[in-house]
C-alpha cells in the first residue's frame, strides 16, 4: 500500500510559533497574570463554546464573523447550538448570571483566553486571537472609582509587557452625548456612529454625511471640534466650556473623566489622557471609554480597549450589574513584538538552564545524580543522552540557547555566553 | 419592546468552575509546568484547529468523535475544512514535520492545551478536557534512556497535583508481542486486542473469542497468563521466563523494561511497577507503554498514559521521527479532585493576600498609598471601595477568602483566620 503524504502547513489565521518564541509568550502571559492578581482580580475561565442564543443575545455584527461546531458524522444537526466565542465579554456576563449567588460583589475578574471570529481568511487577519480581559461589577450601583482602577491595571500590564510607549487614551461617552444634546442635534446615536468614522473616512465625507442627517454646515463644523479636544491634566475641561456648549449631562461627563484622569495621573507617571475622539462604537458603553495605542506601532491599531457599561447581564436577569472593563489584544502585540524582533531579550528562549554533559564513561548515573541536585534547588536541568563527544553537547546547548554546560565528571562549568570555565561546588551552585 | 431573557446554563460535557475553584486550578497548571521545564521541557502549543487531513491521518475511530468548525454564515462549504484536535499528539506530529528545520533533537516539548471530542452528550462525558502532555522525538534513533524519563517526569507532577497515591504502571509491547510468538500464535494483532478486553469482557468472554481465532484452550489459557504478572522490581523476568516461552522479540521486551524499571527505581520511591497487562491499544505503540492509575479512585481510569512509538511523523515524511510520550489528563484528576472536596487546602482560593480597609474619612488616598507600597513588595492587595462601616469591609474580605484586613487610619492587621490583630511598619510588612 503506497502512503499517502500529507503536506503540514499553516492555517492562515490561526498563529503557531517555534518554541522559543512560545517560550516567551508563556512568560509574557505569566506577567499578565502575576499584574492582574498584584490587584485582587480572581481568575475566571468559561469554556470555548457558549450556546448560540447567548452569542446572539447581544445582536450587533458578531454574527457574521462567528464558528459553530458540527460534529463530524453528526445524525442531525440537533447540536449544531454551540459557537465558539469571539470575545470575552459575552461569556462573562452569562457566566455572572450563572453564578450570581456563589460571586462576591464588587466582583473583580480576569479572564485570560483565545477568541475566535471566522474573518475571510484571505484578509490575513488572526482568526484565533488571546485575550486578557479585566473587568469589575457590581450589584445595582458600582464606584466611579474602578473607572480609574481597571485603566491604572491595564497600564501596568503593558508596561509589564516591555512593549515601550503607549497612550492610553481616555473619555467619557456623556461628554459627546451631552455635547450634542446641548448643541440641539436631534439624532445623537447617528450622529456620533459618523463622527466615530473620521479616522476612516476623513473631514469632508464626515461633514456630508451629517448633511445628510439635517446638521447645518455650522452644526457639523461644531459637532466635529470636541473630538479635537486631547490633554495629558485635566484642563480639558476648560477647552470644552470654551466652546460654549452647556448640558447637565456635559457636565457629569466632565467631571467624570476629570476625576478618572486625576486619580490615574496621581498613580502612573504619563501615559495616560483625555482624548475626546474616543467613542469605541456606540451600543455597549455608556460613560468611561479607554483606547490604548502604541506610540511605535500605531498601524496595530488599539492594543487594549473598554469601557464602563450600564448593565452587564441585562440578557439574563432584571437586576442591574454596572461594570467597568478592559481587554488586552495579546495576540496582536505579541504577533508584532515577534515580526519586529522586539520581544524581550533577557526573557529565556530555553527553560533549561544547565545541561549536565555525560562524559563518565562509567555511566550516565554521576550525571543524573548531579541533575537531581540540581532540580531540588529548583535549577532547570537536563542531561545529554549519550556519552561522550563534548563538542557535540556543547553545539546541543548552544543550539538550544542552554547558558551553562556542566561536565559531570569534574564539576566544571562552562558559560557559554561569556566562555568562561570554571569550577563549582555541586552541593551549593545556581547558576 | 419587551425584553428577551435567556437562560444561563451549563453546557453539558463544558465543565466551568467558580473562581476559588478556577483560582486552584491555575496554581495546579503552574505546578506540572514547572516540573515539565525542571526536565528542560520547552513548550509547544498549536492552534485549536488542525485540517480535517491532518486529523485524519491517523485514521482509528476518532473521526467520529471530532467537532468541525462551520462559520455561521457561510456562503458555501469551501472552509468545512478545520476541526477541533481530539488529542495533542495529532498536532504535534504535524508541528514537528512543519517546523522540522526549526527544532533541535533530540526534542523535548511539553504541550498544555483544551482537546474536544464530540462525544453524546447524554453519556456526562467531557467534550472539552485540558491535557498536559510531554514526549522527546528524535530523528532515526531514540535512545533507551527517554523511556525512563518520561514517566519520571509525569510521576513528580502527578505526586506535585497532591493527589494522594497512585500506580505507575510499564509495560513493553515487544514482550506480549514476543510471547504470542513464542507461543506460536499467528494472529498477534487480533489476539492483543481480545486480550487487552479481560478488564471489560471478563475471562470467559476473553477465552471465547480466542478460540474463535483458532486458539486452542490450553494455548488461550496460556495467552492469558502473562497479563497476570505484576512486579515492583525486575523479577517480572524470572517469572515470564518462568512461564517457558521463549523468542528473541520477548527477550529484547523484557531486558528493555527492565532497564526502564531500574532506571525509574533509582529516581523514585516506589509508585512505579512492571505491569504486564498494560497494552494501550494496538496500532500505535511500538515499545514501552504506560498507564497511571489512581489508587484512592480507580473508577477514574488512567489519570496519565502513554507509550513509545516508531515514527512520529509518517504521515508527513518518511524521514524517521521515534518518540515517546505521556499525557496527563488533567480534567479528568482534577474534576474529581473537586467533587471529591479534595482540592489541595494550603492552595488560596483568592489571589488577594491584603485587603487595605477605607477607614479614613478624609478619603481613599491613605489607602491607596498603603496598597501601592504593597504591591511594589510584590503583596496581591486591594482597597476597599467605599469608606466606613468596618464590619462590612471584614465581612468583605473573609467572604472573598482574602487572609489579612490592614486599617488604613492607624496601619493595624487583623488576620482573619486567627482573628489576632497587631500593629505593623508599613515599609516593611510582609503578610
Amino acid at each position: 500500500m503506497k502512503k499517502k503524504i500529507v503536506k503540514p502547513a499553516s492555517i492562515s489565521g490561526f498563529p503557531e510559533f517555534t518554541p522559543g518564541v512560545q517560550m516567551v509568550a508563556v512568560q509574557q502571559l505569566d506577567r499578565i497574570r502575576k499584574i492582574f492578581e498584584l490587584h485582587g482580580f480572581v481568575p475566571v475561565e468559561t469554556p470555548v463554546v457558549e450556546r448560540l442564543e447567548v452569542l446572539l443575545a447581544k445582536g450587533g455584527d458578531a454574527d457574521k464573523e462567528m464558528y459553530v461546531l458540527q460534529r463530524l458524522h453528526a445524525e442531525d444537526d440537533s447540536e449544531a447550538s454551540l459557537g465558539l466565542h469571539y470575545d470575552l465579554t459575552v461569556p462573562f456576563a452569562r457566566y455572572v448570571a450563572q453564578h450570581f449567588n456563589e460571586l462576591v460583589f464588587p466582583f473583580r475578574r480576569y479572564q485570560m483566553q483565545y477568541c475566535w471570529r471566522g474573518e475571510r481568511p484571505q484578509e490575513g487577519r488572526f482568526r484565533q486571537f488571546f485575550q486578557c480581559d479585566v473587568d469589575v461589577v457590581a450589584v445595582d450601583q458600582l464606584e466611579l472609582s474602578f473607572d480609574a482602577e481597571i485603566p491604572l491595571v491595564v497600564y501596568e500590564a503593558l508596561r509589564a509587557l516591555e512593549i515601550g510607549d503607549f497612550d492610553l487614551r481616555i473619555s467619557n461617552r456623556k461628554i459627546l452625548q451631552g455635547y450634542l444634546e446641548g448643541l440641539g442635534v436631534e439624532k445623537v446615536q447617528e450622529v456620533t456612529r459618523i463622527l466615530d468614522k473620521l479616522d476612516k473616512i476623513g473631514r469632508d465625507n464626515v461633514l456630508r454625511a451629517l448633511a445628510e442627517q439635517g446638521l447645518s454646515q455650522e452644526l457639523g463644523e461644531k459637532s466635529l471640534q470636541i473630538g479635537a479636544i486631547s490633554t495629558r491634566d485635566s484642563s480639558f475641561v476648560e477647552r470644552v466650556l470654551g466652546l460654549g456648549v452647556r448640558s447637565s449631562l456635559l457636565q457629569q461627563g466632565l467631571e467624570e473623566l476629570a476625576a478618572v484622569l486625576d486619580t490615574l495621573n496621581r498613580s502612573v507617571g504619563g501615559g495616560c489622557l483625555a482624548d475626546l475622539s474616543v467613542t469605541r462604537g456606540f451600543d455597549y458603553y455608556t460613560g468611561t471609554v479607554y483606547e490604548a495605542r502604541w506610540r511605535e506601532f500605531p498601524e496595530v491599531g488599539s492594543i487594549a480597549a473598554g469601557g464602563r457599561y450600564d448593565d452587564l447581564a441585562s440578557s439574563y436577569t432584571n437586576t442591574r450589574v454596572p461594570g467597568v472593563g478592559m481587554s488586552v489584544g495579546f495576540s496582536r502585540i505579541f504577533a508584532k513584538l515577534a515580526a519586529e524582533n522586539r520581544l524581550p531579550e533577557h526573557l529565556p528562549r530555553c527553560p533549561t538552564r544547565v545541561l549536565v554533559a555525560w562524559l563518565d564513561p562509567a555511566g550516565p548515573e554521576r550525571a543524573r545524580e548531579i541533575a537531581r541536585q540540581l532540580r531540588s534547588r529548583g535549577v532547570n536541568t537536563e542531561v545529554y543522552h549519550r556519552p561522550g563527544k563534548i563538542v557535540k553537547q556543547l553545539k546541543y546547548a548552544d543550539r538550544k540557547g542552554i547558558p551553562f554546560v556542566l561536565f559531570d565528571t569534574d564539576a566544571q562549568v562552562k558559560d557559554l555566553r561569556s566562555g568562561e570555565q570554571y569550577a563549582v561546588d555541586l552541593e551549593r551552585w545556581m547558576p
